[in-house]
């Protein structure tokens, strides 16, 4: 397991709501690709969305993204923290 | 207050140490703006660093990264957060 950090573009005036929606979407499938899910922050003016997971690998959390309806513009695979 | 997440690019190859040093010149000098860096994550190979903070404004934390020798390629509020 990796930790990511991926983002999601194009998101303008994202709302709460459809941030919560859009994370409970991933969130519901994400065991068929061992993921998991663990935070989203968006600037919804820019309509950017950054989203940290753990996953075995960048092509799993890109499968959960496209299936739940919004594929990431980039995934990182972030191995350094502090 | 506000949640910022900002964005360095060119790092090709941090280390862990480098990290860790960025990030300790920022919390070093944080408090003379009212910025707090919570959090950063790296990606070495594609030379990406993500950080996290709270601040009065993105100005504010680009200042802090700017003293401290880095200054962040891009800065966005991020409101919202799930």
């Amino acid at each position: 397991m990796a930790t990511f950090m991926d983002v999601h573009t194009g998101m303008t005036g994202i709302t709460e709501d459809q941030l919560r929606e859009a994370h409970t979407a991933d969130r519901a499938i994400e065991g068929d690709e061992n993921v998991r899910f663990e935070k989203a922050w968006a600037d919804p003016e820019a309509g950017v969305v950054y989203c940290l997971s753990e996953a075995p690998s960048a092509e799993a959390v890109q499968r959960i993204h496209e299936r739940a309806g919004h594929p990431a513009a980039e995934i990182h695979e972030v191995p350094l923290e502090v």
